[in-house]
């Protein structure tokens, strides 16, 4: 089974997307099987991480900004505004594809694991995941 | 077929992991398919990389204490210790998930590819690697 | 279905790979699947990325040349030229798999992105990619 997931991001940073991933697979009642989230953008990437402290999440927003700054100077392509080539890098240092197990009918993702959308643009954007499921 | 595999880790660094991982994918006779690895933690990762030199490993590990410090000053978690965030950062940078094609009845690594636990954090811990195998 | 895809590296740098890839998978005429490719190498490694601007990739390939920099007083291991443990590093930041679904026969990539090998040394390399396609 495959689909499309469309996501609206207001803001640049860690959107959690667990819930839409979790609800579109369950309802695919699928026993044992492999999900896999693919993200169709390159400024824009895909993280699995910590669910429960929102300080890890703005640790590691700040991690990224630091080491792929906006920097002018840094890069030669900025045709999209000063924030885009950062965004392609820190989408390159990411990932855009997660495949995740499904036993006894549910996602094997830890206690602590969230699925989130990391944008990197400074606009709101209209993100889409293409999800595939498979199993029995 | 999906199995957990527990890993107990000893210490901090790249903990090789290819031998129980291919053990239990060549149990389950596939000639032609797929093996998913799944991590399920925040503050530990994988990594496919060099198994001969050992100099390599430690390089890596060198490096990643590097980019990603432990700094107090720097990061706004600290609630489970001045390793904790830096462990995530470390995470966010490698990967959570890995699958590997199998052929002919093996699985597809290369001659110098081996399969590893990054343990990020400083003391040792109970890991658990999700294992997910389609094929026939 | 699974194969071995050879590519010939000439230079350092990221070296688009779609078609051939594409062309594999459309050759199996399946309409709903998942398509993994797989990187057999511990010095090069795989990146969606934009197909579009040039800057962008050379601006990419910048990046990694700063952020993994060839410097023998920072890495132990030298046995194989100043561009190896770079390589390495470059690979562990980067992905050596990825996985894309396929739906209504084509491949659920974005307008935008391309599949790069990234090579990571500098001398000319074969190269081998493992592909695996499931569906139906």
């Amino acid at each position: 089974m495959t689909t499309l997931l469309p996501i609206r991001t207001e803001r640049q940073g860690l959107l959690e997307v667990t819930d839409q991933i979790v609800n579109w697979a369950d309802a695919q009642a699928v026993r044992v099987g492999l999900l896999t989230v693919f993200c169709r953008h390159t400024s824009a990437s895909l993280l699995i991480q910590e669910n429960s402290a929102a300080a890890v999440r703005r640790d590691l927003e700040g991690y990224f900004t630091r080491i792929a700054p906006e920097d002018p100077t840094a890069y030669e392509h900025d045709d999209e505004g000063p924030d885009d080539m950062p965004a392609h890098i820190r989408t390159a240092l990411t990932q855009v594809q997660l495949s995740i197990p499904i036993s006894k009918g549910r996602l094997a993702l830890g206690t602590w694991q969230g699925i989130y959308l990391f944008e990197h643009r400074r606009r709101p954007q209209a993100r889409t995941l293409a999800l595939h499921l498979l199993g029995e």
